[in-house]
């Protein structure tokens, strides 16, 4: 009797290593979500990831063998070498050959790629973008970051760069971004930003229920909480937030002419507080027919977008 | 002797007819350039296609044979039906079955698209493009049009509506657009545009070399001549309208990361005047990778690009 092929998908983030193991059609078979250790360097992280591939094996079903595994990282990849060029947040992390040294320990076919892009994946394949042609999956979180399905299969660019749409400029005299650029779509729709609007805002408007808040302890998910318990600041940043990222979507609409956009990440779980001004902007900035055409629904995947993307990463 | 197969490209401008006989090398045999018959209304308009059509073939070399059709034409196509659903300045040719007809009357494949893609396609296959991986081609004019060509396919997206970068928001509190909406490429680098900022100059600052032309009668050539003469006022405006262009192409560069820009169109005649400022300006607000592997490159092809792509749209 012939074997199953099973797969293995890694998102690997700052704060949390998850390994799954996945059949085809996207079904967790196992999986493993634990404290990351890339902080450690690069070689902590691989032993973590060699030792729990191995713990899984251990356990594997004998009707499955594990045919490749895909991994996810916040970072410049270089994809068809599997090296991780510089990663976002890991300032000791340059040029790691991943892919090699995992495949050479593992005997197995190892991808790499970004972790807007596998997360892409992941809801493409099996979630919010299934059945879907052509997709752009939105990462709002600190950062605005952005993964690209055009006919079906991922899009990456000459560099692997493509789908970076939190720098895409929308008010060339806008406030300052983290990228030192003025008016990008981070700038409006980074945490940052929605945190600074929301300040402003309290600062000389009344209602406000936050303000015994220190602000700088404050979180987009404490506004959003806000808003739906009502607090007008709070409805107003994300309608104005919704605004914006309504603006940068139909410069994709017009450009791109995609049928749906994903927005997940942690900012998105404002959910409808967010996504219904979006959608309204996006009518009212996008030609018609490009406008009419493009769906902006939330991520369905969750935090196991990465994961389950990266499974996939591995056999397409 | 088998015969060499050769290509019909078609341009059915609101000015200018043109139709060429290519070989599949891009090569010119036969061109001929008449007074368009659009206005008068797609019958017209189709039997000119058609009788100058005949007459090629009647002086054809019997080594040729004529295997397709291409049509370039400004407005929506439904590029699957070969059929115009409507026309920019053409009120009334509304669901005219281009393809269909012509194929019938011909007994040749006939495929129809709009003029700015058919154009990307000159470029791209026999023009400045020539031998790169993705590229955009923009037409600078009254409108700002664009074609988008990815993994040396055209990119179309789902409606056939992909590409318009003209209506992409970069300012968001601009200026008016013909569109309606506020800030859009085409406000700043539309014919309208680039002599609205002239004159407003004009209006406040002197050293004008145009002050004695009708502004009603001003072209955008005009200040690209005054700015090659030494007019302060036309080298300023270039200038700005490149640092707009530059910001879009910017915005094209992160979310894409192709190999180049082609500039064409009447405005882009203005060549190094926009396009210096608008390589420069791509630099300081792109991304670092993607902003320095775009290039920004002047159209090759000029008045032929859409004749020279229409004819390889009939074999792609």
């Amino acid at each position: 009797m012939s074997q199953e092929k099973v797969y293995l998908g890694v998102d690997l983030g700052g704060t949390t290593m998850s390994i799954g193991l996945l059949q085809s059609n996207g079904n967790i078979i196992f999986q493993s979500h634990t404290a990351s250790k890339v902080h450690d360097g690069s070689q902590s992280a691989l032993n973590q990831i060699i030792r729990t591939t191995e713990d899984i094996k251990r356990q594997l079903n004998s009707g499955m063998e594990i045919t490749a595994m895909g991994i996810g990282i916040a970072g410049k990849v270089d994809t068809n070498n599997g090296v991780l060029i510089e990663a976002t947040n890991l300032p000791n992390w340059h040029n790691v050959p991943l892919g090699e040294h995992l495949s050479k320990a593992l005997q197995i076919p190892v991808k790499v790629d970004n972790d807007a892009n596998v997360a892409a994946l992941g809801e493409f394949f099996y979630g919010a973008g299934e059945k879907q042609n052509s997709m752009l999956m939105v990462t709002l979180g600190t950062g605005v970051g952005g993964g690209l399905i055009l006919d079906g299969k991922l899009y990456s660019g000459i560099d692997g760069i493509a789908g970076e749409m939190g720098h895409m400029i929308i008010d060339i005299d806008g406030p300052v971004c983290n990228c030192g650029k003025q008016g990008c779509v981070e700038a409006f729709c980074g945490a940052k930003g929605i945190l600074n609007r929301y300040l402003d805002k309290a600062q000389s408007k009344s209602g406000s229920l936050l303000k015994d808040i220190n602000p700088d302890e404050l979180t987009p998910k404490d506004i959003s909480q806000a808003a739906i318990d009502g607090d007008p600041l709070a409805i107003e940043t994300f309608d104005e937030v919704g605004m914006y990222l309504g603006v940068a979507l139909a410069n994709i609409a017009n450009m791109l002419n995609i049928e749906i956009v994903v927005v997940g990440g942690g900012v998105a779980n404002a959910g409808e507080l967010i996504l219904k001004p979006a959608r309204k902007s996006l009518i009212e900035h996008a030609l018609n027919v490009p406008g009419n055409r493009m769906k902006i629904v939330q991520a369905t995947l969750g935090d196991r977008a990465g994961m389950i993307g990266a499974s996939r990463l591995s056999f397409v």
